[in-house]
């Protein structure tokens, strides 16, 4: 039940504060047998990783993982595998103007209120490098995935900064690993570098909206009612930090279609059903369909920007605040791998809730 | 972990079927000594009752629902509620036809590949009379708020009908009771009703979204991360049949916006912190700030609709479908009281459990 | 999280008070595809009937199952199951006497302490009758074991009423179902007979042991080390009512043996690896070996007994109180159906766990 | 769910293996503002440490704790706590020879099955030592049961070794710290610590009885049906490596008992009722009646002994196996600090959960 844990059989429990010696999560269910090393989990702590080009922040991290429990000889034993980093460029002095301040559109006022105790540095757990936890155990589920169901896939893009959002008819996956958007658009590679360098130097910041597909899930995933697909991915995504609306398939568009216009008619292809298009996001009554499973979330502006703010001290003075140090003008660039790692979790969890309790697919059309 | 339940300390596990007996809710850690009796949670179910205007389904049920645990002399003893609501109209022929049909944007193909047997009937568990049971739940969640939190106040209403949307500027809450869509705005209550009348001539559907609205919330509500408040109100929502998408405060828009315009600045009031405005949507780190909760939904139009659809038959044939009998050109005029029902049972939760972990706020501001 | 469920993937939550309308199980999580009817449920709940022998409480009742929800067309359709039990004869007048005063032994003071409200007829929730929604409950999980490991019986039965022991040496479990008793032991059945008439006559009361095995279970069933096989064993018995102590195999005999006595030697066998003998009750390292599950529990004599004691009034007054009306000579006896539901809801419960996790046993000897 | 944690608002996750890195726990719900440091910690470690005296297992741990997260300036945060241990003489080549053999008694054979990946290293995760995280955990909720109720104490002591039992009438608590025995009994700690040299030399071993007393409990702690407070310590006993056998109060032995015999009565105190015995051991229908609290576990003798034993190899084939290396001939003394960790957990566990159902007791008596 834990509060800060997410899934049911692939069980992820992070830790670890910003400015703390480490941290890390604590990935308690998976499976035995599973090949896995900490170069393989490294590669996606590699994609998140700050500093890598100059639209992120500028904060030099090694976020080097350690896998201190849960494997024997290269494969996962079944028991609690613990994911460890460290911790090693903190500037801890970058925060100590606002130790007693509140910054506006971050959690320290309501981490304070709580618990009356507040890592006032680089905003202790609600920082996004908890992330790197979550991007760590998403490394593992990925591996366990390629044993358990190799044929599924995961890709995150980002379709929306700010004002600008891409064109549909442009779309070319291959393009989302060669610019430092993983945007699946050549042009708006080109239009969003421009417009993310003049809100760098203005200091200011901007949403995006973060797409994530699966294909090549089963169908069959998922548990009506409160344990539906849709609900655990809608969770997962809504938990990553400054995310503030998530959607499935058609999201809330889906309330401008008519019921013509948003079904999915169903035929029969040559290895069972068929769907003539996919409204639905791969998910029907939160069951998979077997088609891809199409998840989008938003993410806010990140409010540590260069601009006073009003603000006030934990005393109830009123006063002004602006953030110096390192900060993101686009935190949701970095959102796009945690996204994969929040899929790749909760499908893995969702695998093995199907297999324990119904073992394979019972209803066979055809 | 129960994957038909919700909730941690207020937990709530439904059960029932559309065409069985009855169906109902167990809901377990009410605290003791909350006033409850079947009339009070009955005016909830009335608010959702279909048949109640020519714009809702018209089956008529008497939804009426009994108490068969867990109150003594008009109390909750702090031990499980049994809620339950006979079915009393169920018209079984009306569905016979569909018995090896799947209609398509209907959870029966996923179920039956799932599961191998199917409740044919009305749907079965996917059906919407399964929120029957979520808004018994949520009127005992209510009683238990007005006992544990009675600042706290809950408001559903619809924003959007398919391509009609409401005029903010037009807002009027006292409208919200007036008329049969639960919409703040009388102008839109009259447009809607026209054209919702010609969707139901020409049996076709529409989407909807669905705001609600949480005031008089005390400030420190949610446990970081993955206990968040907005999580929890996002896999609430998402739990709803037919619901595709779930935003906070800005939610999707706050992609579109830049730190300045984003970001509620924080000044002292006479009881406390105050903010300048609420893109946030009442959480900040996933714990609650003291301002409105608010919560939009949207739920896609329902795919029973007299048209022609292709799909499959079990044995794979490839054939036509047409929904007779009972439907709702708009599904999202009922999701109204699910959706207050569903922000009722994760604030108790939350209360519950910040009370539990906290005991109280712990840090004083001024 | 429930706190009055147990089970994490067949997940069971009681309901219902001795004097209410009824009580039940909300069952969830039981696997598709089961055969299941009420008549199949019965018969566990006619074994635990009251009023069956003269050694047994003289209340009258049907106790008749129903199922609410979950099946269709007489198997289960993986949905939650509702099953529910009518009281018919409460004869609340019978307890009048006891409303302010608090009955020694029982849970009357600390409910009231706890709760503030207590429903003192029969004893609420804390009443033995409780235990009808788990022998329902275990019924549909032995319906569940039929399907999924036909292999597994479980067979609980006394061995021990108050000074009186079996001899093991006597021990036929064909003698089981031909007492009163189920006690392995035609001349015990006589002895404690006798004993236990004397025991009625004079309105004591007097202890018991039960003890329960499941043969047939396969190896590799629990997960170290919270979820292991004995420690759910151990919580599903001890929260029987007036239960004080659980064991496995040797139990607490197992501190009085030399490491030499206690250990089971392993050596091959036709279809795998066999042991020389079973201290450890079938679990090793929380894990099932394959050999024969033996758990023991003792349940405590029944306080409600014809004996004044003293006690106090809710004022705080002394007093003194008599248990008139129905009451049970040894509790202990309708503990053995109830010992065997909550054998077969964990083998349940950790065969789909298994195979959640695992799949199959992963390792292979020979 | 996790089937690796334990405790409901105060939840353990533990992992680490004997031989790996290092081990640890991951404690989610701790409330914010325990004043904690390393050494607070550490105390209840060096009671536990192995090769304390001549008695245990002569194997040279530092035992080092640290805390990774969850802290701020001395006290915690309200978030999550890891606490780990680094292993620094684990002597792996002790254990080369049993690569392919399974020990008769340990959980080889049955994590081999389970698993098909078994780290032979010094019992993997099967090992005592996943109990110093416990004792880690366990020092924790010491500190916060000493914030939020600070009249509660805990003690553990042994009350038998094999054939050994304490004479309860030369119980003498300021014993229990004097002697490498933690047994109240200065007479017995001579007895067995000759008893004791014979086993280590002949290299036997020897089970044991464990007693934990929790003193200053208020009434009220544990939640009716399965979330009782001795349910939860039966668990929480059960899962310690080695234990067979639980009890609460009289425990096994109140099977023996007649009604009479056994009940507790009630009376007024000065300060609320009172009882004038305590069979019981402080629970009563699962909830805490305000006396001591009193749970007693039996450990088996260790199956790492220094006689030959008959046994197989992952192969199939027929052997022999001798335990070289460091093993403990009673591991039932170590044990005590767990099941006093244990107990700490358990209940603070329910002091949160009772905040949180119930706020305060709702019902005064007197």
């Amino acid at each position: 039940m834990s509060i800060n844990s997410f899934g049911r059989l692939f069980r992820v429990t992070t830790w670890g504060e910003s400015h703390g010696p480490g941290l890390g999560a604590t990935v308690d269910g998976c499976p035995p047998g599973v090949a896995i090393d900490e170069a393989q989990i490294q590669q996606w702590l590699d994609k998140r990783k700050p500093g890598q080009n100059k639209y992120t922040t500028q904060r030099r991290e090694a976020d080097e993982v350690k896998i201190l429990s849960g494997t024997f000889e290269g494969v996962t034993t079944g028991t609690p595998v613990q994911l460890m980093i460290e911790n090693t460029d903190q500037r801890s002095k970058d925060y100590g103007d606002i130790k007693d301040k509140f910054r506006p559109g971050h959690a320290d006022i309501t981490y304070y209120q709580k618990y009356g105790v507040r890592d006032y540095r680089g905003g202790g757990r609600s920082s996004a490098r908890e992330t790197a936890s979550r991007v760590a155990a998403g490394g593992l589920a990925r591996a366990a995935l390629n044993t358990l169901a190799p044929g599924i896939e995961i890709k995150g893009y980002m379709t929306r900064m700010g004002a600008h959002e891409i064109d549909r008819d442009r779309f070319d996956a291959a393009e989302i690993d060669q610019n430092p958007f993983w945007v699946p658009d050549a042009q708006a590679a080109e239009d969003w570098a421009a417009y993310l360098d003049g809100l760098r130097k203005s200091g200011s910041s901007v949403g995006a909206v973060i797409e994530v597909v699966a294909s090549g899930v089963p169908a069959g995933l998922g548990a009506p009612v409160y344990g539906k697909l849709d609900t655990d991915l809608a969770a997962a995504m809504m938990s990553i930090n400054a995310v503030k609306g998530v959607e499935i398939g058609e999201g809330m568009s889906a309330a401008m279609l008519t019921g013509e216009l948003n079904a999915d008619e169903i035929f029969m292809g040559a290895d069972g059903p068929e769907y003539s298009s996919n409204h639905a996001g791969g998910i029907l009554g939160g069951i998979s369909t077997g088609q891809d499973v199409v998840v989008r979330f938003a993410v806010k502006p990140t409010s540590s920007i260069l601009t006073t703010r009003r603000t006030i001290t934990k005393s109830g003075e009123e006063t002004e605040i602006i953030t110096k140090g390192r900060h993101d003008p686009c935190v949701g660039i970095r959102a796009v791998p945690v996204g994969e790692a929040m899929m790749a979790c909760v499908l893995l969890d969702h695998l093995l809730l199907h297999r324990g309790q119904i073992g394979e697919n019972q209803g066979h059309i055809g």
